[in-house]
């Protein structure tokens, strides 16, 4: 029997714990050593709940324990949950996480440490909740050249654009519902200013190539821009909406961006609404490959949590190799990216549109004294100087 | 370096050949070690390709040369490919496999062999061609009981089926089409009668469960019933028509059928188009996940053989194990299986049809003479009862 000791009793510690409980059997089917819970380590007591056999209070207990093998840390943050997990691997446990901020901040260190101690640090859970896309990166597509990554990661946000698109609602509207439905934190700028997809663009692309991608390098615009009017125009292009997070190879530079796409049927990401994320992966050899799921939530984050504890229990006293050096990987100035625009101006002078931005395709008829087109292909930059020289743009979501 | 050699030097070995010297860098920065072919075993001869280096007629130079870890059995079919399966297993050399056949007739069986040496037998490319699908259920999903999998797994069928709706075509000037474009074979029996699907849902409902389905106890229908009209009526339904592979789990009991089902725009599988492939996935714990990807094609298929001969390369001298026990797993007779039915009838008398199916509801205004409608929940047995009472009846489709 394999044993676990669970780092925070908070919702994902729970879930751990209920995942490994209630699906003792089905685990048992698969891995037949078994997998039990020697113990969680929180704060507080837990009266009348089953955990409060195995609660300790003092994580010494958890790591001068030899019985124990894997330790899933879901605590969350930095504090103290970099020390911990440092502590643990130290000693030649393996160490399995939702910890996005951990993961973002201290991967590659924290890789290194569990390979020197023949021990192993996964963190499935941190990106995409409970749909698998860090160990098919890891496994499954470890043959091909990966040529881009686009995800939609942060379900609030694709919940809010989803809602904004079915029902014609404003973002403040839609915000303060799905607040009230507890999909959105009171604080919602993490998720609608796009810093949460980011975090996690920067995690998969750091493993998709093996070096590190700082997420402050990456461009990053939230959905807080989106308008209503902005769903009447994609309707009129036959598309939608999507906050995506999306890195590129090309021509041996990289390329990252977290910001809102005007996406069309034909991208498979085109029918992933509310709270459901997925990531689309484009390699060399095997084409496209999308993963689908649901992107957070207790059970969700925690199944993938114990699919980690699973991998390390198949490989006590070994270390599975991830890839992610702290050399950094260095991210092109958005500057360089080509791609079609979608812009908003608050004229309808075609001739002068044409003047400036070239052969493009209006769209017109939405509402009065306005129009909107979508501009050929052309750098960033080569967009930002179009639309100075222009003037009188009111909105531009970038085409996908 | 690990040295594999291939067996068979077709579509897919010829892919699996190009991947990995194509990829030798990208795979060399995820499996620092590097990966070799040593041999490609063929009866043919390929002058003026880069194979013909390593090319060889004999399957024992490969069986008898210790530098060979893994083989990639690429020749298809039963007969010689057990045959030199089990050798090279015997020798304790892993084998990855694109074959399907080969897969759902002695899976159990080299796996066992596999096990007994310390070597490993995998097949990823069997199921799905390039979508990671077979390892997901393995490790991703380990931790999950499966309650039902949906799989779109034959191309030619998906894309049959959207030629018809998009193009309004029939079944019979498709496949013509399909022909000549090389998306059907000359005999395309194995596709259109659903028998391709069956294999697959039956190699993946037993890896689900980790005992032996056997495909002979699924039911199946094809597509060839399926005609223009119905994607007229689905249209009214506000939906589609997808042959589905599908096995589910309910009150301790397995079903599985491949057959065409209504598919509403809820179900992620719903814009799964053209020769794509896609599996949904439902777990009791992480709930639904879906793997979208090329279902077939060359490289996508041989890219699925590489995954798994890293996999080996980095657990040599180990059995990965992926529990598929000989003993039967019972497929309950579908006459059980519950759900809501599309019936065609040749007649307009709603009033006979509510006295027969119940509070149904009606399809109309689609051809003269005829309508549709949709029955409440029930039973196979159920609805072929009424039907065979009711008379009339010219079509029926299984709504999902």
């Amino acid at each position: 029997m394999i044993k676990t000791a669970i780092l925070g009793y908070g919702t994902v510690g729970s879930g751990v714990f209920e995942v490994i409980r209630k699906n003792k059997d089905v685990i048992r089917n698969k891995f037949a050593e078994g997998l039990e819970v020697k113990y969680v380590l929180d704060l507080r007591d837990f009266e009348d709940d089953p955990v409060s056999e195995v609660l300790v209070h003092d994580i010494d207990i958890i790591i001068n324990d030899p019985e124990v093998a894997i330790v899933c840390e879901t605590m969350g943050g930095v504090k103290p949950a970099y020390d911990f997990t440092r502590r643990a691997l130290e000693s030649g446990k393996s160490v399995c996480t939702s910890n996005k901020e951990l993961v973002e901040k201290h991967g590659p260190e924290l890789l290194q440490i569990a390979k020197a101690h023949n021990c192993s640090y996964l963190f499935e859970a941190s990106v995409g909740g409970g749909i698998p896309i860090i160990r098919p990166l890891r496994t499954s597509l470890a043959q091909e050249e990966i040529l881009s990554i686009t995800g939609i990661l942060n379900g609030t946000t694709n919940y809010i654009l989803t809602k904004m698109e079915t029902e014609g609602l404003a973002f403040d509207d839609v915000l303060k519902r799905a607040q009230e439905k507890g999909y959105a934190e009171k604080n919602p700028d993490a998720d609608v200013l796009g810093y949460d997809a980011c975090r996690k663009i920067a995690i998969l692309t750091s493993l998709a190539y093996g070096r590190n991608v700082s997420y402050s390098d990456i461009t990053t615009e939230g959905i807080t821009n989106i308008k209503d009017i902005d769903f009447a125009y994609a309707k009129k292009l036959g598309a939608t909406i999507k906050l995506f997070a999306k890195s590129v190879k090309k021509n041996d530079k990289y390329y990252a961006i977290v910001a809102p796409f005007i996406v069309s049927p034909e991208n498979p990401l085109f029918s992933v609404n509310g709270v459901f994320n997925a990531i689309l992966v484009n390699g060399n050899m095997g084409g496209e490959t999308m993963y689908y799921g649901k992107g957070a939530g207790k059970l969700a984050t925690a199944s993938a949590v114990v699919s980690d504890v699973l991998d390390c229990a198949r490989h006590i006293g070994k270390h599975l190799e991830v890839r992610w050096d702290a050399d950094k990987l260095e991210i092109s100035p958005i500057d360089g990216a080509v791609r079609r625009f979608f812009v908003r101006v608050s004229d309808t002078d075609e001739t002068r549109i044409r003047s400036v931005f070239g052969d493009i395709d209006m769209v017109t008829g939405v509402a009065d004294g306005e129009c909107g087109f979508v501009t050929p292909e052309m750098t960033e930059k080569e967009y930002r100087e179009k639309a100075g020289q222009y003037g009188n743009v009111i909105g531009m979501i970038r085409m996908d």
